[in-house]
């Protein structure tokens, strides 16, 4: 279904960017969990605009609201449905534009598969603000996971040519937490946040924009979870993955590298260690067979540049049928990758708590 | 769930490496079909195992036979079951190993998901036979996506550090369904195929294995088809993407490299060619917002080296649990990228057929 | 899924009886409906409380908001959000009764399932309140197979022992519409319907309840849709109907009759009638095999007594696990069956709807 | 879907009354339970036609064959294919009648449906020779709810104006077993057999058939599992039993009686009973809001008349569309009554099992 995702944990988003309210319903949620909503708010400030100069001008509150669901601060077993309102809105400019089909844009598809139905305002449904819904859901999957010591984190690998390509996964998680804070797009290596940063400013101030990709880190993800062939985890997470704007690529483990490998090279051989069975190196980024090994689940995702510039784009205007050549106006991000991270952290949370609650490793009723 | 996948064309995959057989029920075909099955037969040969000094010397005759669901050599509506048997059984060599975890193999996260239940023998479940399945099913949904010329063409892109770079999208299909034909190893650029199988001969003498890529191109699929958000087209192709053994990557269009561009680089201008609305490039690789643009769709993906090797290994001994070094003998490719070409097809037209029978484009009964 | 039903329209409960409000998500409504608030409205003022003398004395103004989905006053594709507000909420009652099981409802069972943590006032999730749901939906729903002349029509067939037994099935719709709406309880026959409020009007007086059975015709569906097996009409209409809280039994056609019959009083002959394909009569209720025959649908349900009476009942104390007799005060209908029929009517409309769609018979674009 | 149900007990059916086999995929089986075939043979038996003088004169073996998902004589969480082979086939029969639509069969709607594409022979898909497809499931099911004392039993109730209206739900299963196997047609009161028995000799002897109805108990299923809405238990089990040919109305506990009941008469009574919360009669059939009380769980379905009849009716030429009247010819069960009871059985076994594997209660895993 379009907007509905899970097994037992099934989310469904609805909203549209320049309607009243972006929302989520989450179903499936143990019962008997402290509901945190200062968790949940504390995750949509993470994707907020308008946190720093290097994102869209527009404002927004992105307060956490409550519709249904908690009774005595407690999940009780009944869908939660959770929203945050839409306030600064412009519509104007859409309507401005309406007959020429942005490049990179929903535009035309939309057009042949909605008949020219669809909420064009702010991209409506295919806007990036519906992502929200999924970090509200996410939230809530974060606070089950932790209980269980199972941490997502995320970070921004790279922006345009510019790579933070070193391996983290070993390092402690609160550590990466604290550095990942102090940059202001997400990176960890500080340096080359520097640098990045500076890129974004550069093609922030020619109106155009830059691409980048997102490293993600699970840890304490036990081993023999997820399931063979058309349940298998890399199956689970791509499928919600690609449900966030922009995405184009997903690595697990090596990735593209292992198909330059010899399976000497790419075989992760298997060790005790402190009587533990490991791998010596995470080659398979954690998953074979599309079951975890007890390694971190590793993988990077691609995003693509803001498909929104400033810059003089040929286009076509769909009533008259016309080439032409056009400059959009509007407020957008010249990177949204930062502003990616807790969206994609969020959604492998919904996907694994998923996984953990069909295999029935976490339980339906949640002890205190 | 594990072993199903599909909304209306709907397919449940079951057998083993070396049970009795592996095969597929096949639900939501479209009523009226001619069945032809010398096509699922072809479409078979692709993978069967033997066809060429490069393969995997276990011989198969892999002979389809029709359980159910065909009539007066007509598609019913009925689910249809197809088989194929085991026949070329060796299993003593599983038994050997049985307490030492194969590197890359999925025997330790099998053990730890079913405690030992698994059938272990050529990787049960787990086996890349498994998909012989998928390929008959496969069959069927190409007859029906040929009856509107969708046409879906994948190659090897690269083995290891070879790559066949060039763009061929623009090309005729059937040119390049006989360039492919020509190669061992399904290359269309026969100087590169040539350096590929050079490459593979000598991952072979040396008892190792390597890793390649795979490049899918899908031309004629119609614009406005797929999803919104959790519907996406990459969503629904990923998901049963990473149902093939080996597979860890996947990307769309541009890909990974969309990370490195500007907006003005990456963004596809749109143009009125020949009255049609299209883009000059497709970065997309066809899909925006989830959603088909009218563009051929473009994917590559990665395909790890085959994880069984002959040269020493390091792993433990399960039951023991002790560190230990091991060489495991055995049957197996060398490079399994070209047998993977007829399996990445064919779901590809499994989740293609579906999109378009869902979005009623595709109707339940064909007419004659 | 415990709060989602359907494949293509599919819709999602949420909200409790005495939370901030009920809502449901309307997902994969065909794009392009003239979206009728008013039609809905009138759809939610059928089911609201307080209607009449025999209805209970809980007040709402229900009044039908719209959250996303709707954009120029047509749907748009986008997921539906409509919630009614609850306002006239007091929940002291359920506070006071907290550690008595009442007889018939929902607390024990919940007990059990929940733990103590679902929200008990107003019996939360479980409350008749959160069927205004499944009413706004099916509103939609009908508005669309209104397009197509099916149209969907219920009625109270008895109360207690009162039994409007004649056939109305070949009477013209309008007519019965009109002879519904004269009765305060949903009857035709307007003698009956006087008996039977006599009826409730006594169970009243005497704090006790009672039952009924509600009947549903749907005249215009066309022949050859549902399906085999799993899928069969009845198996849809079943699964959906036992959602309604209260209901305890349904029937098709001749139903409970047809296990006295014999073959050849039950089998309904075909007949050529005005150039159709049709049956003499309609034992079987319009499905044969799970498929519709093309005449009317027929179906009755039971609905039992409400379970809140003001009678002095055995039951126990959960926390001391006392046998007690107690008196349970509130405020209820004394018979629910005039508030279940445009329930029933929404539901089956849900699933009806879900059928053509699913079938392609209606196009996920409406023509205007 | 047509032809699966199920969320983590899943069952896909295949084949056709005269085609090769008929047979079932089981998916998502516990793992590591012991596969006793002679039980699922035992099961089988139970519908198999033949076995007396009452039923069908077609004689089918019917001997279950495991095509996969068993290792060493455990399941082993892969897909289990079980298949039994048609034998017995004359197809002769409805090649004659290929133009008439017989009454109360599946021709005219599946006609409508399949555009003439079905398999007519022996009624295809709609033969309920499929069901030994769920009985071969139910049997399995069967097997993993004993290990938790929970019993599935069912018995005619009644065949035409006959009926065995005791209450047998307090009395020792195991007696029941013996006293329902003592009768040819599955009655419990010995006396109700004989005159049950004479009734259907009646109508065999005139050609024609006759319904009956079927009563299931469940005991020992634990309190608290289903869920509310739209995954109550009614709903569940309605879903799955109107996949069996012939069921046309379904009731749970009082059923239709509860419609003519008053509260104060309805209501079950809660009380503690060997420190057990209890109720002390069971008009609500084990369900209240769609979750079960711990009590049995009781529910009686009404099994229409053979459709076949050898008796003069009239029909349609379909071909010539013309009035006819015509006597089939063909081999029937005068009463499915009896065939029907394994079958009831088996699909409530399907559906409780998954119900208690959704919940946890019963574990991916089986302990030995």
């Amino acid at each position: 279904m379009d907007n509905s995702i899970g097994n037992i944990f099934k989310i469904t988003s609805f909203g549209e960017s320049h309607g009243d309210l972006v929302g989520i319903i989450i179903d499936g949620v143990p019962v008997g969990l402290d509901f945190d909503l200062n968790f949940i708010q504390s995750e949509i400030d993470r994707r907020k605009p308008g946190k720093s100069y290097l994102t869209t001008p527009r404002l927004e509150e992105d307060r956490v609201k409550v519709l249904s669901g908690i009774y005595e601060n407690k999940t009780t077993g009944a869908p939660i449905c959770l929203i945050i309102e839409n306030v600064n809105v412009d519509s104007t400019i859409y309507e401005k534009y309406r007959n020429y089909i942005r490049p990179s844009h929903i535009d035309y598809p939309a057009l042949k598969k909605y008949h020219g139905f669809s909420d064009p305002r702010g991209s409506g449904r295919f806007s990036g603000r519906i992502t929200a819904g999924f970090v509200m859901a996410g939230a809530i999957a974060k606070l089950i996971l932790k209980k269980y010591e199972i941490e997502i984190f995320a970070y921004t690998r790279s922006i345009g040519n510019i790579v933070d390509d070193r391996e983290y996964v070993s390092n402690e998680i609160n550590k990466l937490f604290e550095l990942r804070e102090k940059s202001l797009i997400g990176v960890i290596d500080q340096e080359k946040s520097k640098l990045m940063e500076l890129q974004i400013e550069d093609v922030k101030k020619n109106k155009d924009s830059i691409g980048g990709s997102i490293k993600c880190i699970i840890i304490n993800f036990p081993a023999g979870k997820g399931g063979p062939i058309f349940n298998s985890i890399e199956s689970n997470i791509s499928n919600a993955i690609f449900a966030i704007p922009g995405i184009k690529a997903i690595e697990f483990g090596a990735g593209f590298e292992a198909a330059k490998m010899k399976g000497s090279e790419h075989n992760d051989p298997w060790i005790i260690k402190n009587t533990e069975v490991q791998t010596t190196k995470n080659d398979a980024g954690g998953i074979i067979g599309g079951i975890s090994t007890g390694m971190p689940i590793e993988f990077t995702v691609a995003v693509k540049p803001t498909a929104s510039i400033g810059i003089l784009q040929k286009t076509v205007n769909i009533k008259t049928r016309e080439n032409v050549e056009i400059e959009f106006a509007g407020r957008h991000d010249p990177c949204i990758v930062p502003r990616v991270i807790p969206v994609v952290e969020a959604v492998i949370a919904n996907v694994l708590l998923d996984i953990l609650l069909l295999d029935g490793f976490i339980p339906r009723i949640l002890s205190s």
